[in-house]
């Protein structure tokens, strides 16, 4: 039974709720068999391209039209259904083509010359466009929540222009506990997050698992369109407005790639590819980060570690553009008013001692915990909801954990002030003139004026400040695991960040009284004496923040450039790369998943993971469909079959492809026929070409023999097959077929035996085994 | 006539300097069909595991010796010879089977679970040494680099206690220029460079290029042996404290690539698989880096942009890991004595202005320039040492062009100093008190104490500086094409950055004075008014820098990330970025080919560059071996050729693959067996099987059929077939087979038409085409 599935990479029950704008915009050309005009010029590059992949010979003598009327282009063909994947190896086929035809036409006339220098220059401006656009609207994002923290909360009714504290004095509840439930108060987050909903099924979340699915070549429609952008935009300031466990990263990378999404509609050559689409939004993913931290080179590398799929060189020198211009834009746009482009600067004034490893080491593992426990935690968390009456209820559940944040987050200092202005006050290094409670040391040696301080005993704030970070500790790890998956825009970065500089803080400041206290013990001596400035709790902090995100997203590399992007702390990379491995290693002894990968196998995206090793012992005849007992499978012959017999076998079966092969007795493979595609060019004969009914027979071959007078006329579909589709053979191990999915980006991929076809395999079937063999129920995949 | 060569990757002249040692370590087990021991247990490990990729089943019931004699893995089948190409996906394959054994015998006893914990770290524990032996190693080269300057140019022979200049003070010749020929004086570097090289024809140039080829998969013997090592970290000391214009960072990169090669040895793992041990090297390139410039992240990602081929995320992670060891070992080492990573710390403390842009710009421009033409001039200057006499004398040069940098960059102050000195000093800010004739302003305005220096009148010294730095960079320019390339270890970042710096200084100072002296101009307006400090020439001079070293090695990202890590500049990256970009745009409009491949392809490696786009038309058919006028593709089999008909063969062919087909009728194929593999088999079959004679039958089935009983007994060889053989069609567009070849790291691939075999595709017949599409000489490849 499970036979008929194959070949069909259809996903029709993830979400119904795209909107036909986007989809006729995304699907590059509509489909219009009724009309009987000719193709649009531009069409027919994109379609001859894709033909000429298939028969090489085409496109040299498709130009001229009265002779060649059978071989013009039909269009519709080579373009994707939604919730399909696209194949890789195709779609770069056809832009090679594109650009062949560009460059040798070029050398024609100086309208073609420039049409190909333009073309040239088409993707280093559309990288321009991305960088300005996403900057720009990280700027007015970053603006607009600025503007919001004054109505913070909300609009007092009783006069908006009153804000929350004096709204709510008016009424008779004055205990902070009460506070929130004063009745004049009303949530602007509420009252548009609400709304914001109805519009955009696609506007929630954090967006990394949905984009990493698509980069891998999957095809969601609208969910990088322009009405996902803008509802996503206003209810990201309102979520991080709104004081919830949340930040902006992962919507700002989701928003960045709808700018992607949306300016490659002006080029041609990207609105017509799927693979090079992907290698914009590969750079968009980068625009993200450097435009949500001002961190371009961790936007770059994050991109390259963490969410794509394909990215070749070219990419990393576009996305490196992308995410410098954005970085760029955003400065000049100045949001924070400091004009640095970093948000945590900091500054050390002593170097760290190669005995502080330990603690260092110590974070990480504290890290390392926290991200499996965290991963664990949210994953059985949003399972809940999918299962249970929880689901149904997403605005009253935003509802819910808002209040419940806001309520429990007020009575604490750390926990009431923006997760960045939190972990900007942790990272600090105290000064002699900082007031906060955490800098509330005790001078004993007050004469000294200059930067350099020494370690001091700490003084009661300090020691109240302890407490509340603790409680802020405990706080912040229930609220994010239970935040993090809702239906708001919600990053994980700054919330995990802030986990993890509260537990760096905390042991900082141990560390530093431990020293002060107790400098003559052995571990001490030789590099702390009395008087001098031994221990940083800043930096434990920025050691444990860096720790906590890399537990939860196992990023390495990414993170130490992000971290000291951030902080501009280019002498702690020791430090922070010791956190960070070792929480890496703690977090993957505990499973194997980060959180994006946790999230994405949650909702069974058709994802094939690059990083995990296929470890079993399979063959490909094993995988392979038609299994055993099954019929046999379906394949066309390359002459003998009639447009009657080929339109029985599509209504038959739900293939999405069919093998071509010289007859059934001999089996040998010609080629491979997307369903899509025979459909369309069937159709598209029966309307427009004289004398093709049911009996007329349809060929493969190159040469068609002479037909008997009396005979209706053949159907010659040379041109819409895939002369070089991929085979392998049934003895070939399955970790080298997951291999060849994976490098080149197939879609499926034909088994022979002895030069024999014998089953086909596609990306489903390799999902579904992968299920198999690691215990899971293999239809949780792609159909969830 | 070409037809002779196909399928034989062999490449032998390229240089026979390999010492035999080293051959017998890399080759991983020597051949020994005297002897009838038992296999090693880890030989058999290893054998099996490549078998069960060809057979799927023969590792399950492999281990019973008795039963199958004929089954038991023969010593030898599936290494390389040298100056071969690896098969990547069978070196993968051969990794996981050992690591799926491990695994599953781990469960059995204590011991094996040890082992296989031990078999998981083991990859760790290797990049630890690497990084610690890299470390020591980069330390050592400073400290002795550093101890030489005293004895810089030589030894006194009048008494080895004087330095140079007290030895040739005591002549009679008291000129500058005749200092150098002082008869008593000489030259170490001459001394010993001289001698170095009869011992290691592979310890001279760069390293990097031919790294590159090694990490595509070629094997080039020795190269990376204990020789090599050791002899170029002596000269490498000699070189960089001989005042030649060449830096340390490619050989750096070399002897770290060496310690990771060595390493390997320790654990089977890497000893016996060429794919992992690639993977150990790339990191080891980033290792080189990192010490180089203590420039860990840097490293990392000059090693995934420029060196290496197959560099998956978990090298990543690796990679950063051994470059944060060795960049740490180094600094526990503090070679320079400042106990900084960074090797020119800069700290600027104005802004730059948006406007600046284009002055840095212009510096891109520049960079891009200099790139191109370093390019051609080199490789010009290379291929005429190659066709002309003048490589014959390869010692005679070095010297030749030692005494000449030395006599040509004694009287200018700027060259006389060693060039890191001088890019430190071009990148610093002038303060009040700096002494440097660079540094010597006019003080209008001498009250100010702070460290904000506004833009002052420079003073006569800067101008004969700017004569002096005019004139240095003429003379770097020119002394760094003719030292490139040269028989002595010689890095290139170095010496690129020196031309930079010097360029962007001259311009920074010029735009300086222009500021000063006209702020009144439009386009000063508005940002620099008189008593500002608006212009830092260090600046400048930093980017200049960035833009030579991106014009000649194309490197952007990982390029503007060494620059901030070696300046610690992190609020310039936007500078940085706007040059290298430029540069690489300019550079790459000139000519698509950075140093490294131009050398490549300058010494004819077999090198299939992942930069670069196919672009032709061209179809497998016609690339694919054998051409339409030869004779048929010479095939074995499966069941009809005698041990006499396939060594009839195997002396006839020189090819080093025979694919494998059901009958010659048919052609349909059944696998692929190697030459090498064919020929030991048969051999040891010969010596050890009993009844194999000259007229036995060679059966590749799975079964064999009965035989009669007066007929030989059979040889069996499935176990020795590769099962999954890479097929493609005849109608498949070279590009996409070129990607397949990059992608997947093949060595050949067959060609077939509708199921039948036609024919072979190598990568060499890949890399001939590709020279013959361009228009150059196709046996220039990989025979030179």
């Amino acid at each position: 039974m499970d036979n008929a599935g194959y070949c069909n990479e259809s996903f029709n029950s993830l979400q119904s709720g795209t909107s036909d704008e986007d989809m006729v915009e995304i699907a590059g050309a509509t489909l219009d068999f009724s009309s009987t005009d000719d193709v649009p010029p531009l069409d027919r590059d994109y379609c001859s391209g894709y033909n000429a992949h298939g028969g090489g010979a085409q496109v040299l003598n498709g130009g001229t039209k009265l002779m060649d009327l059978l071989d013009e282009p039909v269009p519709g063909v080579g373009t994707y259904e939604d919730f399909n994947t696209i194949d890789w190896v195709r779609e770069k086929s056809k832009d090679r083509d594109r650009h062949r035809e560009i460059a040798s036409k070029s050398k024609e006339s100086t309208w073609a010359l420039l049409h190909s220098v333009s073309d040239a220059f088409s993707g280093w401006l559309l990288m321009l466009l991305i960088g300005l656009m996403s900057g720009a609207l990280a700027g007015g994002i970053d603006i607009s929540a600025h503007w919001m923290t004054d109505l913070k909360e909300g609009v007092c009714l009783n006069g908006f222009w009153f804000n929350h504290e004096h709204c709510c004095w008016n009424s008779n509840e004055t205990t902070f506990q009460e506070r929130d439930k004063c009745p004049q108060w009303k949530s602007w987050a509420e009252l548009i997050i609400g709304t914001g909903r109805a519009f955009a099924p696609y506007a929630c979340g954090s967006g990394i698992p949905e984009i990493k699915t698509i980069l891998s070549g999957f095809i969601i429609r609208g969910y990088l369109g322009k009405w996902t952008l803008m509802i996503k935009t206003i209810t990201l300031v309102l979520a991080v407005s709104s004081g919830l466990s949340l930040g902006k990263e992962g919507p700002l990378v989701h928003v960045a790639c709808c700018c992607g999404n949306i300016l490659c509609h002006l080029f041609t050559k990207y609105r017509k590819n799927e693979a090079k689409r992907r290698e914009v939004l590969s750079a968009a993913a980068a625009v993200g980060v450097s435009v949500a931290f001002g961190a371009p080179i961790g936007g770059v590398l994050f991109s390259l570690e963490e969410v794509s799929y394909y990215f070749p060189l070219k990419t990393l020198w576009r996305s490196f553009f992308a995410a410098l211009v954005a970085a760029f834009t955003l400065r000049s746009i100045n949001p924070f008013g400091n004009s640095r482009l970093v948000l945590f600067y900091v500054e050390f004034h002593s170097p760290w001692h190669l005995l502080e490893l330990v603690p260092f080491i110590l974070l990480g593992i504290f890290g390392g915990l926290w991200g499996a426990l965290f991963i664990r935690a949210n994953i059985a968390w949003c399972r809940r909801r999918k299962t249970t009456r929880l689901g149904h209820y997403p605005v009253l559940e935003v509802l819910v954990v808002t209040a419940a944040t806001a309520l429990l987050a007020f009575p604490n200092d750390y926990t009431r002030t923006s997760t960045s202005e939190l972990i900007s006050e942790l990272f600090n290094d105290c000064g002699l003139l900082d007031s906060s409670k955490l800098c509330d040391y005790i001078n004993v040696n007050a004469s000294k004026s200059s930067n350099e301080l020494p370690d001091r005993p700490a003084g009661s704030n300090v020691y109240t400040a302890m407490w509340q970070l603790s409680l802020a500790l405990v706080f912040k790890m229930l609220v994010t695991v239970v935040t993090f998956g809702m239906k708001v825009p919600s990053g994980l970065f700054i919330p995990s960040m802030a986990v993890g500089a509260i537990a760096g803080r905390l042991l900082g400041v141990g560390m530093e009284q431990l020293a002060y206290y107790h400098h003559d013990w052995v571990i001490f001596k030789g590099w702390c004496s009395p008087g001098a400035d031994c221990i940083t709790p800043g930096l434990y902090a920025m050691v444990g923040a860096a720790a906590c995100l890399g537990g939860v997203t196992r990023m390495t590399v990414s993170l130490v450039v992000i971290m000291f992007e951030l902080t501009g702390g280019l002498e702690y990379i020791v430090p922070l790369m010791a956190a960070a491995m070792t929480s890496k290693w703690v977090a993957d002894a505990l499973g194997r998943e980060g959180i994006y990968e946790a999230h994405i196998r949650l909702n069974g995206y058709p994802f094939l993971e690059a990083k995990e090793e296929f470890s079993h012992k399979t063959l490909a005849m094993d995988v392979m469909r038609p299994r055993r007992s099954d019929p046999p499978l379906s394949v066309l012959t390359q002459d003998s079959m009639t447009v009657e017999d080929v339109e029985a076998l599509i209504a038959d079966t739900s293939y999405s492809g069919f093998p071509v092969v010289v007859s059934h007795e001999s089996q040998r493979l010609v080629g491979f026929v997307l369903r899509r595609d025979l459909i369309i060019s069937i159709e598209n004969a029966r309307m427009r070409q004289d004398g093709i009914v049911s009996t007329s027979r349809i060929f493969f071959t190159e040469y068609t023999p002479p037909q008997p007078p009396s005979s209706p006329a053949p159907l010659k579909l040379r041109s819409i097959m895939d002369l070089s589709p991929f085979t392998v053979t049934d003895h070939t191990a399955m970790e080298i077929v997951v291999d060849i999915f994976r490098k080149l980006g197939l879609r499926q991929c034909l088994v022979t035996h002895n030069g024999r076809l014998l089953g086909i395999i596609t990306k489903k079937d390799i999902l579904k085994h992968m299920a198999q063999m690691a215990n899971r129920d293999p239809d949780s995949i792609l159909f969830n």
